[in-house]
């Protein structure tokens, strides 16, 4: 192995670029070189790279997005693009790829790897919903900034007696909406997990509360649509617990500020671990693998494997928010 | 002056803890005791009193929101709630009040200097948008909560070559908008106190940027009713900047957020001289005077000329604004 | 049980109102009530308490420090404050504790259930230097706190061309200054668990740095004895840099500012759980026992064992740092 | 005016960025264009230049530092220096410069005006400490760090019932104590400005407080030197403190880490106004000027006018301190 690529591909998340560095500077100490692949499988098809040297991705582990760009690539998906590809992978000698994304990205990682470029995925997506691991690059930053978020709204729901409804991201998941809820003490949180009644879990739970003398209340939603479906949109849900408890009550959607920001602490060293591993697996030759991390062990398993695997949301945890919301 | 009250009312502004914590340290400095009223107007006709010592206002100054609740008081407006609340002032020995908040806050505060309780206005709210004064607190928190979450955003605009179009507060005035704008480097903003024209100062202007090599831009836009009916909805103005620019577009309300968070530096210093003042007129018997700042220097006005004098936006700022925009 | 009483002891750490909040919260839920404890086992002896409801903890979650303070309590060590303790217990009808701090704190925990005062501890320290646990509350603050700052000491570093030796806390070991330094990009890591050369590790290492064109570094090292031993002080570290590298280097120790701060995400996630299995603990009745994380899982250790127990740090992880370090 | 340079010299300070990025747009603007000089004088006297495009500097608004580096010149206070520089403008058509920087750095601005290249100065550090100026970019910051940093160690000084000495720096300037002291709600504040008596403003100011129930402290100091010659170090004033009032009391030198960060709104709008008042300036081909700012209003002065003023501190402020303190 003499040189790897690197590309991200998918929505960008805190710490792809300690992934980028930790990938760059682990090769370059085997003695392997590395291209930095620019938006992603776009990039790889067109041939569009930039040299990754020690100094260039020194510094970059502070920075939130990707210092690579990622962008869509329906071309890539066709077998024309696929040969654009490995032709340009030849042409550059690039000898294996890791790919920064979640599950839209492995796919071309695999194909990849049938093709003769051994590639390797590294899970990087706030939403936290890849079924194999336990973690991704990205989830602890957004926690963070929706807490940091939410901490500021309730001066003002505290302020003013409020309740406020708060719609946080995750896609088809609930992770970040449950941690949160918890972080921000959160009187009931919505997620597609969990089955709720929104006149026995919201309304109810608020008239006890208000029972207890409690005079403002957060209430934290995920974006899921199953969630949708039951409460309508967060401004209807406001609207409902306006009605129903007397409390008045707003609605905020806390939208695409959760994908960036500089990577929290966890983002960083998670990363550099992942992207350690994972230059490690090219290294050695070793493709179609995706690298992941169960209770704090990080492990590789095959690219087809993690995309069949499906998550399983903490039932417990969601017991404890439960038992401590007020 | 043996006792004096302050209360919080209209929306809450971070810095309103320390103008609370000024008024209340220099009232007691002065051997003049201190009430805070709960819950603005509404807690001043119901006598809903705490006692403010200096060790209950000591560490308040890195609060967000405010520690005596703020809450509308439609009842207030009538004769008879006046009339309930000279009737609480007298029982409670309450020779003078401070009352922090906006406009609306002063018309009370006006009615009740004129019946005899001396009352003085300090200007509390984020929009920066009273008459009289170049500041008022709380503006400079907005500021720099708007400043942090388009840097967020900014790192996904960046990563994916994409342009957001973001909603900054401010009611019917552009101050959070442009200075935002300025410090987030955005392409254009959009606010009531310019005449703008789609066109050519948001199409346009990218188009511009794109044959420079630019690929990602922000366009920052007031919440004001005349911008939008020009743009239509954040949303929309996307949508044709997609269309008529290629470039990716999305847009982001960014509400409530703006609101909250432990107050800046110069929300506390100079919360903390607006309360010292305000004290010391109340000290000496003034009332139905509002304290303002102008070129960083401290006055009082009559409360009948604050509410009557017209806000002018720095020209000037746009120019700049202008002018370093890329 | 229908009492239980909660207190924090040692050093602060952000978190710990997490853990006061969910005990309370999970008590009431099971018709516990729940008395705080003010200023550690002093407050025990003394009998000084206060009565914790669900909205005196409900907001108490984004605070960083203790709302029940914390102090050293030699006399508690003695037979006869430890009378004075128990006996205060019978008369308040306190019938089980839990004890939120480090090692320390841990006997006292012990000594209260041998003498039958069921006594549960709860792991909160910054340094998450408690042998029987993975992660211990507060620690995941400190080390995103130190990020912050020294984010912010890279700025300097990098338009100045220096080298900056910072020096983190943890007491005996070397976790903050490990994670902190992967996650900050530190050249070299100087921690008590792994042996290392200054000449080296350190000069070495910026010479080869220097070779690649690099011109500023970060060396971070802990405040471990073992360190000091080795480095002199970080003054003299920086000093010695200078001389034999030609980098101008200056030292910063970074203090007290680490214990400090609005909790992150985990530390209240974690502190939540933690408190809420605590309080399952005392309400069947069990005491003498400890609440720890492994793997992310919560388990609960006999007091003697966790304090038994040696914690060894991750050698792999120190191999993840040299390998990604520039 | 075809071309011009900037620089940027002495010690850092958020914001420098943004007069950079100001400068160069403004410029572009006018169809100049603009060099960025690498590392100061030093930079200039080598000709060590980078072209500064729109795209370039766009996105550098939000980062701590300077993109342009800075360094001591010893060479360049020669006329040997002088000569390379005025020789090295000549060959690359430099015909103006801007350099951003404090007093130091005005002294070489002065000396190329004077000898042929019209030279403005911006005024950039965080000490605040420029006489002719109200406010040099950086000093929001710096305070807004400081306030940040005290806020986390107020949480053990409260949580222990301590109080904390704590050290800003300012060099001989007292404004980042005396600001960010009113905004921590410190119980003393230090300055050389104003004469203090250890006893009487520091011992017998804890002792009332005390008297009035209070427990915990915090005392900002000045780094300057006249500060230190009546207190000793900050320790051996935090031990005096401890021995006279029985408050266990800790000292923290904050150090480098008020130097770096994003800059906050106010530095990243000031600084954006003056590099286009610079820009302006240079681009009528005037030199030897400094742009300041005063009553929020920008000008300009001779360089000799405003290295000869010297700066009055706010004697009101200082006022406003002592009444609000606890």
């Amino acid at each position: 192995m003499k040189k790897i690529a690197v590309l991200t591909s998918g929505g960008d998340a805190p710490g792809m670029n300690a992934v980028i560095r930790a990938i760059t500077l682990t090769a370059l100490k085997n003695d392997v070189e590395v291209l930095g692949v620019i938006r992603g499988y776009n990039g790889l098809m067109k041939g569009d790279f930039v040299d990754l040297t020690a100094d260039a991705v020194a510094d970059i582990i502070t920075k939130g997005g990707t210092m690579l760009y990622s962008a869509r690539s329906p071309e890539f998906k066709t077998e024309e693009g696929m040969a654009k590809a490995i032709a340009t992978c030849k042409e550059n000698g690039i000898e294996g790829i890791a790919v920064i994304g979640g599950d839209g990205s492995f796919r071309g990682a695999r194909d990849l790897s049938v093709r003769g470029i051994p590639t390797v995925g590294v899970t990087g997506t706030i939403d936290n919903d890849i079924g194999c691991c336990d973690y991704t690059v990205g989830y602890d930053t957004a926690l963070n900034t929706i807490v940091s978020v939410v901490d500021r709204i309730r001066d003002t729901t505290q302020s003013h007696d409020r309740c406020f409804v708060i719609e946080a991201m995750g896609r088809g998941a609930g992770y970040l909406a449950l941690n949160s809820g918890i972080a921000c003490g959160a009187t009931a949180i919505l997620i597609p997990e969990v089955d709720f009644d929104v006149e026995k879990d919201v309304i109810d739970k608020i008239k006890f509360e208000q029972s207890r003398g409690r005079r403002h209340f957060i209430i934290m939603t995920s974006e899921a649509p199953e969630v949708k479906a039951k409460i309508g949109s967060v401004e209807e849900l406001a609207k409902k617990i306006n009605e129903e408890t007397g409390v008045e009550s707003r609605a905020t959607v806390l939208g695409h500020l959760q994908r960036g920001g500089s990577p929290t602490l966890r983002d960083r060293v998670i990363g550099t671990r992942m992207g350690n591993y994972a230059a490690h697996l090219l290294i050695e030759g070793k493709g179609n693998r995706v690298v992941a991390i169960k209770d704090d062990n990080l492990f590789d398993l095959d690219i087809i494997d993690a995309l069949n695997t499906k998550k399983q949301l903490d039932a417990d945890l969601y017991r404890v928010a439960v038992e401590t919301a007020v």
